[in-house]
C-alpha cells in the first residue's frame, strides 16, 4: 500500500493557493474541475515529492468548514524555518507558534487546518524577532 | 521541504494500533511515551514509505475527539481493494462506502478520521458481496 494525500476542504480556492502555494511553499501538481458535481480538485505536493501530496477540495456550493480535534495538522520540514515563516508573514500568515527554538512553528491555513513546520537538521541558532514572539491563539 | 506527516489525535491507543496497523496494514515506525507531557506518540507509514507518516496522539488525559469538515481524509492506493476491505471488516471495521466500483472505498478509523482506499492502477472486476453492498454512514 502506498500513502496518496491529505484531503482538505476550503472555502475559497484561490485564498487557499495563496496559502499553500505563495505562502507556504508547496508546487501544484494538478488541477480538476468537475462542473458537473460542482467542485474543482487541486493537488499539491513539496518540490520533488510527487509521493505525498494535499488535495484541496473546493465544492462551488458554499459552506463554512469548521474543524474537530481528531485531526491535528500536517507537518512539513523545511530547510531555513526562519525563511518561511517571514514568507508566510509577508502572505499576511499569522505565526501562532513562532520557531522560538530555531526549530518548530505553527500556523493555520485560511480554513483553519493547523500546519507544523519543523527545521531540517539541527535547530538553528535562535533569532529576533522570532526568539521573543509570544504564541497567539491555538493551534 | 518535504512533507512528513499528518497527526490525529485518539481516544485509545491500542483501539487505534488495532485499525491503522492490523486492520488497515500500517507498519509502526517509532512510538514515544512522554510521562511529563502525559502523552505518547505513535509513527506509522505503509510498507516501504517512511516519507509519509501518520503520527498517531495519544494523550493519557481523556479528551473525546470530534470531527470537523476542514478535514476531508487520509487517502492510500492498496494493491487489492478488496482484500483491504475484508481484512478491515474482518477486524470489525465497517466498510461504509463498498468497493462497488472495483476501485474506491472509505471507512472510517474509532475517532472518525476518514480514510479513502484506492486500487492502485486499473479497477478490479466488480465481485460479491462489494458490489451489490449499499452506502452506510458517512465518510
Amino acid at each position: 500500500m502506498k500513502y496518496l494525500h491529505t484531503m482538505v476542504r476550503v472555502t475559497h480556492l484561490e485564498d487557499s493557493l495563496k496559502f499553500y502555494r505563495d505562502a507556504l511553499g508547496l508546487e501544484v501538481r494538478s488541477v480538476r474541475e468537475v462542473p458537473q458535481g460542482r467542485y474543482t480538485l487541486a493537488f499539491l505536493a513539496a518540490p520533488g515529492q510527487s509521493d505525498a501530496q494535499v488535495e484541496i477540495t473546493y465544492n462551488w456550493d458554499p459552506e463554512a468548514y469548521s474543524g474537530g480535534r481528531n485531526f491535528g495538522h500536517l507537518a512539513y520540514a523545511v530547510d531555513n524555518i526562519y525563511a518561511t515563516c517571514e514568507r508566510l508573514q509577508a502572505h499576511g500568515v499569522a505565526i501562532l507558534r513562532p520557531p522560538r527554538d530555531g526549530r518548530m512553528a505553527f500556523v493555520r491555513s485560511p480554513d483553519n487546518i493547523s500546519i507544523e513546520l519543523l527545521q531540517d537538521g539541527p535547530a538553528l541558532p535562535p533569532a529576533e524577532p522570532w526568539a521573543s514572539m509570544p504564541n497567539s491563539g491555538s493551534w
